[in-house]
């Protein structure tokens, strides 16, 4: 065992405080990680504020991990010290199941072992996230990424990059196919820039004005006003999927309306309460609203190895440790652009 | 023209009472047709009380006609004096459009014309439905009955059948499937009856105890009550497929829970209020909420095939035309086993 620098907090109510924690040794197949960049994600303030549902403290966040190999346990092939690694949203799964035969861990039928606020496959072993110096992981859960690659802005596509790319792909979007992204914030802002990169015509759906200009430096053709209804009609009936990135409680009727039949509607933000939908908005036109969770290993490598070829990282501003709490405040207030990650040298 | 004896209302406080209408005559491409059997949907209560948005009156219903070729205009090949025709819920449509030329004339992009409380592709002329003796109709748009069927029980089909065969089919449903229909009224009896002769594996889900029997005789294997969570729970994560058939408003996050990784909920009854969906019971396990509209005309002569072939009518009670104010009540109470059938002779 090692102890390592975290940050976390004991309460639904307690700020993200330093505290210390303890990480295993390597053991067969599995490596150590110093964390070198840690993303935070919507999620994470949703998890340690135990707005979805109770969270077990103390809660250490972070699911958007890059850093450096610094040990390797027997049998380990894929990786060797020095090498650049990459951790997502789970650290293990049981498989064994359909899911995790079929490459999707994360649907887990024992339930996978999330990165934090989750326990090991032991069903005991608290798990702890990447508010931390050192994370220990086998090593076919861990990604392998470029040396080349800023990895700073790598961090986040751990999430927010795996998390958006899953179901455009799922969809197989192409060129030729419109495409609507709803929110353009940390998830929203990396969907812009994979869906076109996958060569689609987006349309970014957002309540901010001042986003415009973004949105359309990202790679979005179109923008959306959502407060003008009369914006959102103009687009009845014209999109091939969309994309919802919102966590917070919004209508889904809206956007249903602007899908071209046999359309889909995929939300990879969950808000902590239930949100409205209109039968009659999925009937005519024989329309679909879907959910996604993140992606499997083998998928996110290759989200991994799609982003450096074309490109796509997240915009980040980097923040010390010690600005946590001020950071969720400003996501909160969606005062980023477009995600913050923290540097791991401050934990 | 002819006058033809029809059963309407006048606004949605009146009741349903006797009416004159006029009927054109078989036309180029066309048939005129006797009304033997017309249904009584949910829809037609919801329309004739303008539940569903505003509805013109006068307002005639009735989308589950079955009667006799009376008249055949020039050109007509598919049917000839003295053939059974059927009429479900749409009486026209564009016929250019991507829908229509795939077969899919219920989402034809100028809008179906309705078989009422809508208008012909002319825009103006009101469509009257099937709560009267006569109607005239392109004959592409009828359908093709045995004269052997049990012409009573097989008008449901028109809407009831295509409603809930279109979705099963779509799925592919097939043995070793498990399927949950939820509401075991008009629509859900002839879904467990469609899915069983599919051959998966159905599950009811009702708040009427006093269902239990009839399901299973229906063809159900499984009854859950849903007013005990303990019995919805039991259930989680074993169905590939739910067919949703209630029109009222109900929350679908249990239902999904229901479904294994990646299964479908697919509604066919619309609430005139939204519902409620918790993103969460989408995300977790990739589930789908869709919606399905009837189906096209070649899809709804595969359906009449099928229930031939099959054996699958619907349970009904025929009733004379003075007594359709009754059976509307009766149908809100569930109290109908399970759908009512005019006597077009009463008209």
């Amino acid at each position: 065992m090692t102890q390592t620098k975290a940050y976390g907090n004991t309460s639904a109510t307690s700020p993200i405080e330093p505290m210390n924690i303890d990480r295993r040794d390597a053991g067969r197949g599995e490596i150590s990680i110093q964390i070198d960049f840690c993303g935070i994600c919507h999620s994470d303030i949703h998890t340690a504020r135990s707005e979805w549902g109770p969270t077990s403290y103390p809660c250490v966040p972070g699911h958007e991990m890059v850093g450096h190999v610094i040990a390797a346990g027997k049998g380990v092939k894929k990786f060797k010290v020095g090498d650049i690694a990459g951790v997502g949203c789970f650290v293990d799964s049981c498989g064994k199941c359909k899911s995790c035969k079929s490459h999707e861990e994360q649907y887990c039928e024992k339930g996978a072992a999330f990165s934090y606020n989750s326990t090991e496959m032991d069903r005991k072993t608290p798990t702890f996230g990447g508010y931390s110096r050192l994370i220990t992981i086998k090593a076919k859960y861990a990604l392998k990424i470029k040396k080349k690659a800023p990895l700073e802005r790598v961090a986040p596509l751990l999430c927010a990059g795996i998390t958006t790319y899953s179901p455009l792909k799922r969809f197989s979007v192409k060129k030729g196919h419109k495409v609507g992204i709803v929110g353009l914030g940390g998830l929203g802002h990396v969907a812009v820039k994979i869906a076109a990169a996958m060569g689609a015509e987006v349309t970014v759906f957002s309540t901010s004005p001042s986003k415009e200009n973004d949105a359309k430096r990202l790679g979005a053709k179109h923008f959306i006003l959502t407060t003008k209804p009369e914006e959102v009609q103009k687009i009845a009936g014209k999109l091939d999927f969309i994309l919802d990135t919102v966590s917070a409680k919004h209508d889904f009727t809206p956007y249903l309306a602007s899908l071209k039949n046999h359309g889909s509607q995929i939300l990879v933000g969950a808000a902590p309460d239930p949100s409205q939908v209109n039968a009659f908005a999925l009937i005519f036109g024989h329309k679909r609203l879907a959910g996604s969770l993140i992606g499997g290993i083998k998928e996110s490598q290759e989200m991994l190895d799609f982003c450096f070829k074309k490109k796509v990282f997240a915009d980040v501003e980097v923040i010390p440790a010690s600005k946590i709490n001020e950071a969720y405040e400003r996501t909160i207030k969606s005062q980023v652009k477009y995600r913050f990650v923290i540097d791991g040298k401050t934990f």
